[in-house]
């Protein structure tokens, strides 16, 4: 994992022939500048932030870290260095510093409903991400409390429904499981009989996909009259929301995924703010 | 621009090393499968999604093009190849679809409120994209109606408060209009006198940056009275959302550039289904 | 997983500058040629050789596919085309196989050896594996009937020595659960007591590293006698060679994991015989 | 030459999404840690390893050198930092220095086995490595006290069996010395009139493929009966194993080409220790 | 823009697989060398030349900087670090030296001709530069005193005779200003009528193409009588040569660009000598 | 040797972002192009030229093939397909044209003089080059009958002045012949007698560096007196001009290296011109 080449990718994409505004205007110079939250929230990305801006040689203090509550006004990030390196890498900073607390932001607050309703259930994150910014936003599900769920196709196996048009269930979990003995293996599963038909054949984790409350409450009761309900993890997935979510987690389920998370992101609002040397 | 390789980072992103569950559940067989729209919006993203299916062999049939306006259940693109290939790429297109749609149907939405109030305004994207994606959030504003602004920090002279905190607005325009006289220079300034000074000083493009209406109306005055308001493009920015946009757009100037429509998204959702060759 | 391009590094890697030899003294003609074994074996990157060859022009026929018996002298995959491609990837081709057989073949032994003393217990590779021919050391384990085991560090949780030097087991456990639920968890530990605590604790897998058979039948009777042998899935690893492999295996264990299988491969002979067109 | 990035890709390789375990499990501690050897034989490869260490900010010693023989324990490189930077180059680290180590030991062998009967007379290497790690497989052959031979296709003019099924030696080699007065031209030759003709011709080195002592010698003395035998060099090559070579080596040859010592590798065993820092 | 990397690809052209020279040749030894010119010029490119010095840790003292006059023999850089470091740098940096000195040189030459008889004149670039050294040679003609046009085609809108084939000169720039307004719209034109004409529909520059004297005077007349010759910038092209630059330079136009700057380079001489410690 | 991703990165070079007129201003049509020489000449780079045309789908047909003399208006390549294609190839296409052929111009007419006074010499280029195109330079001074020389540090041993102020040069050359026997070694001397020294010890090329006329003569007298004259090739280098050349050549001497050929280049011009579809 060469997190830095990751990072530098983005400064390329903002500056790939330089930043010819600063290169006209600034002269060689050093500056402070500082990093400010403008709303409250739950913050994350620092960590990327600065090393963007260590590997610049600026020197960074970090004033707060990766998953504290911040308030408006807050200084996140102090910065000391050459003024062009801290205006080259300024608006990547920002941008990665607003989506990742965002998501974090928003995370934070789908757990909290959750646990208040139910302390044994997680919320997740699911695929639904950023083109480009799948690790970040991963990441910053982790930092708000939420669990990943996997990384990308490589990472995890979960046979869906698009898998099921294709491949008999029985026949998916079987040629799933004879790959591998080292993954678990997740099947999504719209209806309670083939829930209890997939726990049986082994599946590790079953993805209740869509399902009414009431739909729910009856798979996991078939689950339990076959003994296999403890066997199994349960996720709930398929467009739940902020409204829904406190009917949703407090069933007996362990995880719900949520699209939300990362397929609608307000960013948090951060700025900037240059700092002359020359201040008498 | 060699646009299939920047695509295919995003394939690589989803699939590392493979789609471990395709590999092990489906046989090699074709299939159908077709992209609808769950939502009503603007649509984007659709070339992206379809040279991606054409790279892996499947063929792609559009039914809709980008910038048409689609209603719940429309069919967009319709695929035919090999059903892991599909599998491969499904998630990384109805993310790019679903991110690009999203910042189209917002966009159109802020273009046709100004364009209502102010037909010779219009309204410009900023840097706030998601990294990563800059180039493909900067279209799909294009798409959405909008200007899409300078593409990142080699592309245009844009001098802002960071800048000037640095150096005095003179020299820094000065500067700026040596280096080259081939690009626009662009100036952000917060009072009146500020633009006064900008547009005397030669600036193409003056940034007011949040300004209230009523200073709005004094810099545009104090221009029109130096016979300097049809020298410049105005520019309206900082902080400007849905709710005082027409209040903004009513006033004599050129662009208005918001942040939300990229930092601020709600992916329109959109699925893919698959449909088996073998249906008797 | 874009696959081609993995594959074409190694063409750049023995042609950086092209292939000087080739480029002097053949003309632009066209020929046919030969891939044929040399020795006995289970054949191994074929799919890989014929995807290289097409990619530069030349058609491919293949007389085999990966996981077949081949015999000494049996054609592989029968080319044509310009006879300075096939020649420009003719060694990368021939290495791939050469490396990718060798290690299916031993593969495909030490899982004969071991079905045949007890058919629930499968061998699986290790990460000791050729740097930057990873992905294909794996799939060659897979194609000659092992578990390829993960792929790489980001692939799967294993709580090994080096780790419990540093963190007490209990609290790496619960660590490494509280990241996330989709992914099994598996523990080395060396003793029967830290098997136990480790199933307790909920390892998904332990892995029994370099125990005698007396320990590990000791293991396996505390992890009964405590209802827990079912509940894991227990993994032998640590030196074990052809000669004391089946000892091993009938033990009742799930999985015996071998460097061997990548760390001393016998590359499978094999060659290309150019057959040029105009033989009367 | 930028060697770093290659051997960054091995990490990448190892780690493309981080190292999942040890992120869960390990705090942020520094630790000590110790390769050592777990079998006899001729070290190579610490340089990589040591440098891979070095660039994730890990302080490493050197105990031997690349080329020294070491014995079963001793100590190879201490090292000092980030445990879990260690652990994330841990395995990449061993598995280049194991292979390496493993070339260079059994070059080591065959060039004492040649140096015994004929002093002037040097081992090689061949092309037949694993891909992706050519460089480091010829360079493990210099440490052991073998000619890596020519890199790559790029590298060195190389007229073989192949290309002369489509072209006539004699406008082969005229071709291949029109091209460039700075490279020796190679022919390899399955007859004795062949290499006369190819020494004739001006072939700098001559390489008689699989041919019996007794055609070696015919050959020779057909060079030497024509004033030609110094004027060229001569190199055998095909299927010479450890217990053919001596009689090979003590022919009046200049180099045997040897394609086990990079296609049948067995790795030299070494091991990383953790050790803690505050152990009481 | 990461301009380490890109400098870093010249040295892996120049050393794929290292210099096996000095490697052979050279032991574990430090020394100091200078950089010195051997002709007259204005020097360029010594950031470049340090920085990669630097990037393989040899120390650099720079005796004079980029866009100084320089004579030959004067020392320009004072090197010192590890002999084959030295080396393996020595070719790309005096090669990149040599060539943006070379165009500095000649642009100041050209420039200095220019502003003799027309100070508010500014001699341009082209894109006729070498590919690869793009971002370098733009980079020497500013440091020449000339203004670098559009880096790229990404970088500016100029519509061209070969678009004016296909589209009628009013629509394409109603096309161009319709996209965004950001940018300045150039058009190039080969007659007084379609000065006008573009100069009416809003572009910003004007490039009169192979125009004679004649013509230019009589479409810069034409613009003034409309009262647009303050409204757009008047550039010339089309095979200017150091011999007619000062007629063009003395009509009233403001930017004259020349594809000689880059497209007929001499490099300016400079070499490099290594100086041994050990000098008693 | 991956061409194709080489030509690849100079369209990146000049349009990382797009053809932002061309997008803006050209419908999607096709037409018909053609690239017609400017001047005569050598002609050099067509095939680059048609493979980046092809990739993008445009049909090539070529009117003359690489090594051609050309004259002014000749028409190189004929050109069929997207408009915006053509035009997003056209400036790349010609700059790699217009170089190639101007190297290729220059070193047939080098070469035309040499081989006017002695045919049995010949001349080589050197690496001044232009960082990043090293390769299509050198393939250019080939097509012009030159010889290319060796390519980078990695592909021949040359000990030069700067490695003879380190290491004495019987060390050197005992050296570089130690650590392989396949490369030639090349030295270079500045005295009679080092030329004899270098051949004494064993190296198959003596650069003869900066002597004049009369120290060859003597270098030639004192190699023929000890029989060593023909085995070794001799090389002239260091500042040998046009003028100079004839005297140069007539000496018995085998090459001749010219950095002239690759240092100095005056681009032959080429043009492209659209010739669109619909002319009635």
């Amino acid at each position: 994992m060469v997190v830095l080449d990751y990072l530098l990718q983005f400064i390329e994409e903002d500056a790939p022939a330089g930043d010819v505004t600063s290169d006209a205007v600034i002269p060689d110079i050093t500056c402070d500048a500082v990093i400010r939250a403008e709303q409250d929230g739950i913050i994350a990305g620092l960590n990327e932030a600065g090393e963007l801006f260590s590997h610049f040689g600026v020197s960074v203090t970090y004033r707060v870290k990766d998953g504290d509550t911040v308030f408006r006004n807050d200084s996140l990030l102090e910065l000391s260095g050459d003024a062009k390196k801290i205006l080259l890498v300024e608006r990547t900073a920002l941008n990665i510093i607003g989506r990742m607390s965002g998501i974090a932001t928003q995370t934070k607050k789908m757990a909290d409903i959750v646990s208040a309703v139910n302390p044994s259930c997680h919320i997740a994150a699911t695929r639904k991400t950023c083109p480009g910014f799948r690790e970040l936003d991963k990441k910053a599900v982790t930092i708000g409390g939420g669990d990943p769920h996997r990384m990308n196709l490589s990472d995890g196996i979960l046979i869906k429904d698009n898998h099921l048009a294709l491949v008999p269930l029985g026949i998916a979990i079987q040629a799933a499981k004879k790959g591998t003995a080292y993954k678990k293996i997740e099947v999504e599963v719209e209806t309670p009989e083939n829930a209890l038909f997939a726990a049986k054949a082994g599946a590790d984790i079953i993805m209740l996909d869509n399902m009414s409350p009431g739909q729910i409450l009856r798979t996991i009761r078939v689950l339990k009259s076959e003994g296999l309900r403890d066997h199994v993890i349960i996720e709930l997935s398929g467009g739940i929301d902020e409204n829904s979510l406190p009917r949703y987690a407090a069933l007996d389920v362990d995880l719900i995924s949520l699209g939300l998370l990362t397929h609608s992101v307000r960013n948090l609002s951060v700025n900037l703010e240059i700092i002359p040397h020359n201040i008498a």
